[in-house]
């Protein structure tokens, strides 16, 4: 089978492999469709903990059971599944494992024609998705319900500000906001996406980049009760001036690096709440694929390729520019 | 009556004024003692926002009821009482309002022989403190009750770190979480304060000017599942490094300032909660003296003076000598 690996010197190659056998406790799925992460970029420049030279890169898939192990559930078969990502979260709900890690590094991923895996990693693909928009869906889906529900409390009505709407988490982030019935508002720096945001339902869009954004933020919106973020840095205190009093800042990333002057005299006046998140755990996984299939959410698709041709959505997110996941079909 | 004011330069100042008559719905008030916080003196060095010159200052006070109002339950009549400081909290249990502030600045406080307060403020004293002991309570103790049960969700077991000791607030934080059955750490650098806290029941008391103090804290406790500080500042970061996974840090302020480069990378992939608090709210007022009460915790008191020498008092806030509160008593 065709694989896609991280090879010597950060190189992305094509290699050929054997088709594995599932154990036991696991099923063979042969992959559909697969789809990019902001992670999957990073590893291949060498920006990752633990990358391993030779690994299968890939955390996103969407494909259909063939084989079933000996202890598994015959009714799998034929089924189209999602495969959770997750690697060892562990027993606390609250936080991951020190073993947890994500398929794709440091071990072997989903980018390739077959995979077994674990028969309690996969869920049923919603009907309403196709094998392509299923596969867009695992880790930035999870990371964004998590991130939202579990950390951020999102309540209908409540006023949300996704920051940086062009990444795959925060447009899950808005997508899934606006079903709760929240009031949702997104910045990014690039007009398109703020335009697409505003298609998709935003409320409004700010350009994080214009000196008055603050201001025009606060005056638009009223001031936020949640914000969702993963940039970090300087930026920060500009969140905290736009939440209201005992507003929530959930942030999974931190891309602009360190705050240098954290606004704590605001914070403990206005009792706000930092609050980092990372990924989700394995119910987590499966809530939010039931809380998609109920609300009927579809994943912002930017492209399609053949597998081939899965470099170039390497190439595509280096660049930034896409709206949506990049994925890529066998 | 006498009462000590904030007069004009700064300088504090007792002056001589009418006893005030309580409205309909208000009780009046001779106070027993009263017990100094550091807002008091931080509003002599200038150091508070909204300082008006001619006010009465006092956030704690313990007295006894001599005169209800027209709609005032006749029970509270020769009741000992300790008074609630907040002013319009407003109705969300969770924050404050905009127009919320404590007794003692800008409007009038409790450092005086009679007070007149809305009967909704009061609430009788424990029978097993005495007048002294319950005047040190409300104010350290309302601010400690929020931050570690409201915001910090202390849990039996749990391992709890109070940072900088020395204070009003962290000594009752320290006495509330043994009450409730966790393991309770402080730091100080303060040498009689960290012994005094081991003899409290402390299970370890760290110097946090010790440049291993990190390295042992974790050694010793295993790490924290939540800290309780008022310091901030770039301390910070060494409180994140002591964090279990999903820890919760709550401040509810900022002696130390801004943190120059706070750690959000650690934070996100930990899952670590930076929760700001102040103060608390009504319903926590009473929920603490109940809890003060049920638990018989006898508030640490570091000496009682007459109220003519209550400016002594001050001074020796101003050392920072003190373990315990400072009281003064008619």
């Amino acid at each position: 089978m065709k694989a896609l690996i991280i090879a010597d010197n950060n190189q992305l190659k094509f290699i050929d492999k054997e088709i594995p056998k599932p154990k036991e406790n696991e099923v063979l799925v042969k992959i559909n469709a697969v789809a990019l992460n902001h992670r999957d970029q990073f590893i291949r420049e060498g920006k990752y903990p633990g990358i391993r030279h030779g690994t299968i890169l890939g955390s996103d898939a969407c494909g259909t059971v063939i084989e079933t192990g000996a202890q598994v559930d015959k009714v799998w078969k034929d089924k189209e599944v999602l495969i959770n990502p997750n690697v060892d979260w562990g027993e606390n709900p609250k936080v991951q494992s020190p073993k947890y890690h994500i398929l794709g590094t440091p071990t072997d991923g989903l980018f390739c024609e077959y995979v077994t895996i674990d028969a309690e990693k996969i869920a049923e693909k919603p009907a309403h998705l196709s094998s392509e928009a299923g596969a867009a869906l695992p880790l930035g889906g999870m990371t964004a319900y998590r991130a939202l529900f579990h950390h951020g409390k999102c309540q209908k009505r409540e006023n949300v500000l996704i920051s940086g709407v062009g990444g795959g988490v925060a447009q899950f982030a808005l997508q899934f906001a606006m079903a709760k019935g929240a009031n949702v508002y997104v910045t990014s720096s690039d007009e398109t996406k703020r335009t697409k945001s505003i298609e998709l339902g935003a409320k409004d869009a700010f350009n994080y980049k214009d000196s008055d954004w603050v201001k025009k933020a606060k005056e638009v919106s009223g001031g936020f009760d949640l914000v969702i973020d993963s940039a970090a840095g300087d930026g920060i205190n500009d969140l905290i001036k736009l939440m209201k009093p005992a507003g929530r800042i959930v942030f999974y990333g931190a891309t602009q690096g360190k705050p240098h002057n954290l606004d704590v005299h605001r914070m403990f006046w206005n009792q706000i709440t930092l609050q980092g998140s990372t990924m989700a755990n394995d119910d987590e996984f499966k809530a939010m694929i039931t809380y998609v299939k109920k609300n009927r959410i579809e994943p912002i698709i930017d492209s399609i390729r053949p597998f081939d041709e899965i470099i170039d959505a390497f190439e595509k997110m280096k660049d930034g520019k896409q709206f949506g996941k990049l994925v890529a079909r066998f």
